[in-house]
């Protein structure tokens, strides 16, 4: 039998598919498990946009241009002036969900062997895709007592080595919820220029800041225009991900040419989800009113439930639909696991995504576990109910 | 400013692109380009599986199975049985086209440094797929003369470097019409497992065969199985290339739980391509009788033309929808610029893709021409009259 590449031990399993046969298990054994483990949001794609694929009368499904439908970009440039963003058509690049940009935005800014300050924790797919290139992650590590704020620029700084290439954050920040501020937004810009390196912010939720740190997004700091780039997506902003739409941004024209030559590899990005996100270009603001308004609600619930459980360690995340939390047990993953095995209370359980999954430092993350809040105050309540009951009879537990 | 990544450069810029802006400007001064240059067929999108878009009811979006959903991965076990191939659920993962199941086959087979060896003239992009991951495509000729059959087996195994991990072939094939028969084939397998390399064939104009030599799937060779991976999509075989869905299909269980990881990384493909690709598997055989039967006078028609066109070499493809012909010019690029830029009759022009950008080898190709008959007969033949015309007035003419 032909071996497989070495470069493919680098493609992370994802640490988080070991859990699922557990679901399943007690799926099957009639329990109830509220999913608070992954970033699938349960609110309903607005009919709206729905309808626009309904109304597709092309009489061949067509490939579109490389780069995306000239009208969706054209389009997207207004969204963006809603975020004092000036960009134009040519900035914009469509892309098979943020995952593609991402990937592309790494394969074009880095080589085999170079590095990537990324904070930890982490979006736990950016390991594949810089993998997938033989690109470092060299994980900078935030804290959980202030919020998993940025680490100070001078941890930044001292990181850089001659391989670092960039810097990648994800604002606001999956798993973390944190938002970061304008100025230390400002205090990264001074340290791209000083070192040549890119900035690549990935702002899939900026719509979602619900604290006093409005969003500012990296497309507005200036004389470091040609080092930004940002990776973009309709999944979250309009619980579209099956859609799989995303986008590049940036003003640096010859990296939009080597991307868009990236692009034109897979030919062009999916019809319907362009169809579909330039037709959510004309949602009302007042949706994301709504929206932000049930997340807000969600988003407090948990932080008060959590604050009343002994030996829970928290904060109030700012933004995005993630809060990260210390658990009094011995070992996240394992109480997880126990969750799905061993514990039910009225036939409900919950599943949770443990937190070194997040981490590239080894050992970190051991009793932290992520929770996104995308069901409901009533079902969000029920699952609280869950991990307060279940955190004061696991064996493993330290409080 | 921030530099991009070496290996950026080989990604290469589509040869294509160059003469899109002269059939703008053709089309700007009022000229009708016969678009004759793209695998972009024109046949209708069978109508039901439209409908099954405008059915969905989904009240969100949500992100499916990595591998694909389950349902349709089912049902294409069906589809396959028509071609004698037996393959369960488990051998198919579900990709964003072809072009990510050939990215996904290529990094999962080959390290960097490492080649595959590849028939030339072949599909442009494969040369992108492998260059995103520093492999290399060691091209065997093949030669008009005998309709680019396979280049003799001895060729193929004279070609085995220490570094060679694969063949990989396109059957029927682009830009070609070529159908690979089944003898070939077997001599193929005998040395895939002789030099236990990956077998990784490209089939998607399976059902595009028009002459002599029956399709044969590589998925049907025996005592191979473990290194036979073969490369699907929907988008030629029902006119759907807007939808990006395709497949990987392979017994080699190891080899896909790491494709299936490198599909983890970027969560789903997109939902709309599955649904429209699961439909699809409801069509009635009558369509591909009809389909193939308006593809076929196509291909006479193109045969038959060149057959009378002083100077022409070709020959009859037997499948796919493409032509490769040597044209009496001096350079053939320079003559699809022409065609564009400086001529027209009745306000009539066409675009052809010129053949040395389907050459890894240098200098080859150089009068030739890909020919796709994606137009309906009356549009092909008014193409074929620009053809000819003009091949009787371009200044660079040899006949």
């Amino acid at each position: 039998m032909p071996k497989v590449s070495l470069r493919s031990e680098s493609i992370p399993d994802s640490p988080f598919r070991l859990l699922i046969p557990y679901a399943e298990a007690a799926k099957a054994k009639g329990i109830h498990v509220y999913h608070l483990n992954i970033g699938q949001p349960d609110i309903h794609t607005p009919a709206m946009a729905m309808e626009s694929i309904r109304k597709v009368d092309a009489p061949v499904l067509e490939y579109g241009h490389a780069l995306g439908n000239h009208s969706y970009r054209a389009k997207m440039c207004s969204y963006y002036k809603k975020f004092d963003v000036d960009v134009s058509q040519e900035d914009i690049i469509i892309t098979q969900g943020a995952s593609e940009a991402l990937f592309f935005v790494l394969q074009a800014c880095l080589n085999v062997g170079e590095n990537v300050l990324v904070p930890e924790p982490f979006y736990a797919n950016y390991s594949g895709f810089a993998g997938m290139g033989g690109i470092q992650i060299k994980p900078l590590t935030s804290y959980l007592e202030t919020g998993f704020a940025l680490p100070p620029i001078d941890v930044f700084e001292a990181a850089i080595d001659p391989k670092t290439r960039a810097i990648m954050i994800n604002n606001p920040a999956n798993p973390t919820g944190t938002v970061y501020p304008e100025t230390v937004l400002h205090e990264i810009a001074a340290l791209v220029r000083k070192y040549d390196l890119f900035l690549i912010v990935d702002e899939v939720y900026r719509e979602f800041c619900f604290g006093d740190t409005p969003f500012y997004s990296a497309l507005r700091l200036q004389g470091i225009e040609d080092h930004v780039v940002v990776v973009d997506s309709i999944s979250k902003r309009y619980s579209a991900c099956g859609a799989r739409t995303g986008a590049v941004i940036s003003r640096n024209a010859n990296l939009m040419s080597i991307i868009g030559r990236y692009g034109q590899q897979r030919i062009s990005p999916g019809f319907f989800g362009q169809v579909l996100g330039e037709a959510l270009l004309d949602l009302e603001d007042q949706y994301f009113e709504k929206v932000k308004g049930e997340y807000n609600r969600r988003r407090m619930l948990v932080f008060q439930r959590l604050q009343q459980m002994a030996g829970v360690k928290s904060y109030l995340p700012e933004g995005a639909f993630y809060c990260f939390a210390e658990l009094p047990v011995d070992d996240a993953f394992e109480f997880c696991k126990w969750l799905l095995s061993s514990f039910s209370t009225n036939k409900q359980t919950l599943m949770l995504s443990h937190g070194s999954a997040f981490y590239a430092t080894k050992g970190l993350g051991k009793k932290e576990a992520r929770i996104a809040y995308v069901l409901g105050e009533q079902a969000l309540g029920a699952a609280m109910d869950c991990l307060e009951e279940a955190l004061l009879v696991y064996p493993g537990r330290t409080a």
